[in-house]
């Protein structure tokens, strides 16, 4: 077991893997524009945990063994890059499948195991590669016109399996070590080939990754955020890659194909409410700035507005917090949270999200898209005149504000912005099935008999 | 220290108290038929918690040491009848302002704890009054042009205070023994006559209470809740009553004129979330059982609405539960809940109350409020035919289903459906007080600081 | 042709007709007191309309022939009283039935124009009973167990047919002359006996209706609107009733056994939208009436919600106004109002309301609920006090402020306040329909146009 | 009277201007990459609307006389570039406030009259130049510490007038002729330096002008909108501007130093809305595109969120059909829309926006912001692979499917679609104040009396 640095992690990518954007596969990656960002993010990342020597490892590699440990981890993962949170929230979903799933399949619960080892022991970095491309949403998987929309094994040997197919909505593939791939939803008798789980080196011969990213190509100084965060998304190509038997978690077995997105969606959701908390009070803390900046954050409507704000941060916090404290252990002693609190609270934060982007922007004024650019501001002819008119009250001034503006577009109306509208909705599978899985959790045989007393008075 | 028995609660009220209801003087509650339920109620509380003998007092009146002891608290008074909720939440509003008067004023915070033993030792029921006539709005307490429409010192005398004025909305006031005093609202210098509270007993000369009351006159198995449930509201008049000084705990101390109401709202809007967590509940159990009844439980649409019902009771619940979980204590030991979680929890379940109510008049259908009358079920000429059309799936009798019409209207639609739309906006002190609060009790400089950040980048 | 006085109409409800209410069947109706107000009503409808002598016939029974016609129709139509509304609307549904299925079966639409001159020669007052009981909502009408849950034809005779059946949320079918039946949604083939359309009368042997109603029983000086506007609900059973040839309008035909139902849809839409604009003005009205009398029509809050009111009011109104601007004539040269526009502008009032009504609770405040009863004003003793608190800024006395806050009560949240809560969104077929005949109406190739421009740039 | 050509309108920018972008002067525009599309789409309008000869003008220059002349008149400014349409609407916005002002300053009107005239003569491009810095909110324009915050004359000459000041969020004042000056809001007595209005040429002595703008820099493919539809945003910057006698329309009487703004927020508004009719529909018709190529627009919840947008849409064009069908003329005979009515479409349209954003975001997927450039379709080693996984149904091939997602997130979740998240809301002046329009214009008597009859039943 030991840990690596950021040169080492760098030296790692340069593997033999194949990546491609902008319509052209990149030869090095360390030395793109588009992948400098995030290298430097995760890369730190590696600095910042590194503990030199063997027996080392990150914090990332832990398991909650109690409510504590699990809330210490939520609070724990907001100082982590995406990558780390990933490999963090992605091996905890590997583990929850392998506990729900150990009676039935011993043998692939061991290996998970196993393998969670393999990446704690060299420190690797996974993401998981769960949405196929679905092509025909009417038809079943194994119905299809080209069978290769959902991901599948095409050639089932003695020494392991070979799959093909596509896997969509990637963060981070192209610069971590491992794809975990599960199948995107249940899978029905007849469909054994599409029903397969396994781990898949991003190097491995076959795989492919085209890339898109929000990543600012100039004027990052416009840009304050999406320049210091970004992660390319990828679009994994699975061209026939072979998986050895230790790294292959499900073959076949249709009853657990939906056990992996199950427990994935319980930690993607868990990890993104914990996201969410802090994004909801950066919002706030945003639209109070700005009123402050503009002295308008005494005016009635203005402070209506952060209050309803403030209650949406407090609400997703509570849900968070609620999901922590009913958290229930495993047979292994695994702590894994609420299934209904952290739907619940995920999609709450998820639903309103575009509402507390209103008010921002309600709040903020049309200086959030009509700023002058920081070049500008720098500009000997123009740029004190600006600072003169960006001028508000005593203690802010014209540079601050026009940088404030520029944040908060970026941050909730340009590439960034847009890209945390859309994920806000889509990510840990969408609003609808955050409905589905807190309905499902509910105690509604409590709520009826509740409900009854009211027909018929208490009982007894 | 001794309890009372209902024989006992029910003779207790017959001490020359002044009661009004429906433009008449009521010579004796207990023979009244619309305070029949709630007296009813009540007294099979005195039943249900009497232990005889001396040194036995109920659980209403203890004081949480721990979260746990808070968490058990709320969990129990949802067994109470409204009463003895009142009296609890209301001794505990009143602790809070003695904990937080004591440094500045450690008299009355004697006297309070001093009354507190007086009601425990007596088994009492206390009620608060709170909200005070008002006049125009716009004028302070001080200036308006009759004096007496926020409640007044109209005698200072050496062994007590003379007071005056009207207390609005104070529901069981008149089944009640004890009306604790406070002010509205702040009061400014120069209004010290203003700044009263103090503890009044019902019966006290010059206190006289009009009533109004959803209560059902008739036909009363088409109400099933309302009629099992109700309680009287009482406008109360205070026409220059006595108290002596042993039970003013503020007169005139206009710093601390505001600590009364603010403690109260803390512990009504706890109270009141407890009780929003059991509603939720009752609603998605009510939408459920009528989607079952109707045959249409698995239709999208209505999956949808109950899972947005689930996710809002379930929200509510996580708003409680974080308010008690961030309790923390007063020097004396006590612990009080949350003010932001109480708030904002409390604020949510409101706010998007009548939105639940409108998806479960949506689920129900036009029944609610057209099913005939329980008295036509036994009609002999057309009780039969209207059960057979009011007949559905296997398992559903057509007497249940328009039994359960009754219900959803009587809860939600009806005398108490719409006194529970109306005090589900005002309790606590109205929407707008709750965001006050939450906005007042927020870490605004934290989310300032991660807003920054997105502005400078991560600090140091 | 010649129209009836109220007198004539009391008397004409003396014709053998079996009306039950409260468990018990009604001898007289016009002593009854649950249905005095309606009578009253609909008598002082006639009288108001009454001319003598032949050839005279209401305006209610006119066809608009242009769009300034529709639009002066829905004018007038809000001072009628709801039977009346009622019969204009739904004859108008059944023209457009008649005009819509004319081609395919000329016979019927010929029938139905014959019937439209029979009330309008008699000066009758007409229901439609659309709703069915429906037993089990996942079963076909044809393959329940119950086959009557659905009407239907029990029997073909070479004279007429014989029904059997139930129609539910008849409202005023009791004081009405006429029930136009119709099938409650399409029919498939197979399902003949249950595609039938007729007119019954009231008093037809086999028809008996069981009646609710929200009407107050007492204090009806607290309930100013429900004392002044109340219509009985009908549960009409249809026990073999026989029906004559020329007034079957529809009897085994399945092609147009949904053309009845979407032509009601359409008016009643329409007379819902037209009765929403004035409950928005009226709920604009209330709000800005308890806001001046509390002093507080100043806040900044209250102005923002009711300018939200305002604007609800507006929205709705505009719809009503495009929805008949954008009437289109059927062959016979009458005009029928935009689908498009009669279901959106309906959707949006009625999925707001609930919205708006919280608001108005949230301006008005606890009294709404908690107001002492108008005979505790007249009270000697309490009254003068209870006006006194009651009172609050020049121009507003304490008794007109109380009677305020009973209007607002029972318009909003009492017995007409929860029955109107659940009508709005039940009405015209319930929230569900209104989207699916929006969207069936509106242009989306003109939409789908516009996209491919954002797609593709603007076309050649 | 003399139209001109494209190449006459860009000849004509080269006027001296005093243009800035990205912290430097530009010398040319019509070379600069930031430029190019706007100077074509206005370019392509001059064309497009070009007649030879003198007497031609164009329909951007006509004044609706009738109710059909203005509807005609908003049809048709869809077609038109938004230069053309501010154009329009700036000129009959100040041709209000001469109608406005014309009987307390008739010589004021005559100069908006012959303005009009000269802009129309030669063919003129004018934005309006309204928004002033502001300063310190909560201090009053006299009375900011820099007297400039707010546009002011400077110096008052025999001949003309000098202004200093700067107007934010000014779009199109780059490329067009004529800068609309008027002030921001209601300026008080001993504010009548700050009541200022007049028109200046762009190029006039003292004019600067700093731009942003969120045109695609790069991979001009996969921002389909924003590459063909791009404006300047202008930071105009007044620094002592001559305005000569003629061309000053109010210099310091501060009786209708607010009759600009409010005639301009009514057809800024009337403009917006008939804008957010098409938006309306240009989201329901991708929603639906990208459904169908989903495979997904039979799935109930899919459905119903299209039907909700379908609502939005149509209700937006009611109200601006109804903002339409009641407007008045003017004593000129000039057709004004109605106040109400726009305000209130204006409004629903823009606090709605967002929502139906979260509609189409939850419909498309999350494709949205991943899916792969364009340029990555045609790499040879990977297009087609991006192409098999991106196809799902017959008819919807890959790079139309990707290129639909690339449209999406250009028109609604990166530059062009934050821009228009947030102009939503501050366009014609913001939320607030289409609410304060709305209730000012609204028949409050008429709903109070309507109130009324619910407490005291109908008059007489």
């Amino acid at each position: 077991m030991v840990m690596m640095t950021k040169a080492e992690y760098l030296a790692s990518l340069n593997d033999g893997r194949r990546i491609f954007a902008d319509g052209e596969e990149i030869k090095d990656l360390t030395t793109h524009p588009q992948f400098a960002t995030s290298l430097e993010l995760v890369g730190d990342g590696y600095d910042r945990h590194h503990r030199p020597g063997r027996g080392a490892c990150g914090p990332y590699f832990s398991i909650p063994h109690s409510r504590e440990e699990l809330k210490e981890l939520l609070e724990t993962l907001l100082g982590w890059d995406m990558v780390t949170v990933t490999t963090s929230q992605g091996l905890l979903a590997l583990l929850t499948a392998a506990a729900r799933m150990r009676s039935a399949h011993p043998e692939y619960a061991k290996r998970i195991e196993d393998y969670f080892d393999h990446c704690k022991d060299n420190d690797l970095r996974c993401v998981q590669a769960i949405t196929d491309a679905k092509g025909d949403r009417t038809v079943a998987p194994g119905k299809q016109e080209d069978p290769d929309v959902y991901t599948r094994i095409v050639e089932r040997r003695s020494d392991g399996i070979v799959v093909r197919g596509a896997k969509l909505h990637i963060s981070s593939a192209s610069i971590s070590h491992e794809l975990v791939v599960m199948p995107t939803k249940k899978m029905k008798p007849g469909e054994e080939d599409w029903a397969v789980a396994c781990a898949i080196p991003v190097n491995a011969p076959g795989v492919r990754i085209v890339n898109t990213n929000y990543a600012p190509r100039d004027r990052h100084e416009d840009f304050p955020h999406s320049s210091r965060h970004n992660m390319p998304e990828g679009f994994v190509l699975l061209d026939d890659v072979f998986v050895p038997n230790e790294r292959v978690f499900l073959a076949g077995e249709t009853d657990h194909s939906a056990t992996f997105a199950h427990s994935l969606g319980l930690w993607e959701r868990l990890g993104g409410t914990a996201h969410l908390v802090e994004i909801g009070d950066t919002l706030v803390g945003l639209a109070q700035l700005i009123a402050e900046s503009n002295g308008t954050q005494r005016i009635s409507h203005i402070r209506e507005k952060i209050a309803e704000m403030v209650i949406y941060a407090t609400l997703v916090r509570a849900g968070l917090e609620a999901a922590i404290a009913n958290a229930e252990p495993s047979p292994e002693g695994w702590y894994f949270p609420s299934e209904l609190f952290t739907n619940a609270a995920k999609h709450f934060g998820a639903a309103e999200f575009s509402h507390m982007v209103r008010h921002l922007h309600d709040i903020g004024g049309g200086s959030i898209v009509t700023a002058p650019s920081i070049a500008d501001l720098e500009n000997e002819e123009v740029g004190e005149q600006i600072k003169k008119y960006m001028h508000t009250v005593d203690g802010v001034d014209g540079e601050y504000r026009t940088r404030l503006f520029h944040a908060i577009r970026d941050y909730t109306a340009d590439a960034f912005g847009g890209w945390q509208l859309v994920t806000m909705i889509q990510s840990g599978g969408g609003l609808y099935a955050q409905r589905l899985v807190s309905r499902k959790h509910y105690d509604m045989d409590k709520a009826k008999a509740l409900a009854l007393e009211v027909v018929n008075g208490p009982k007894g």
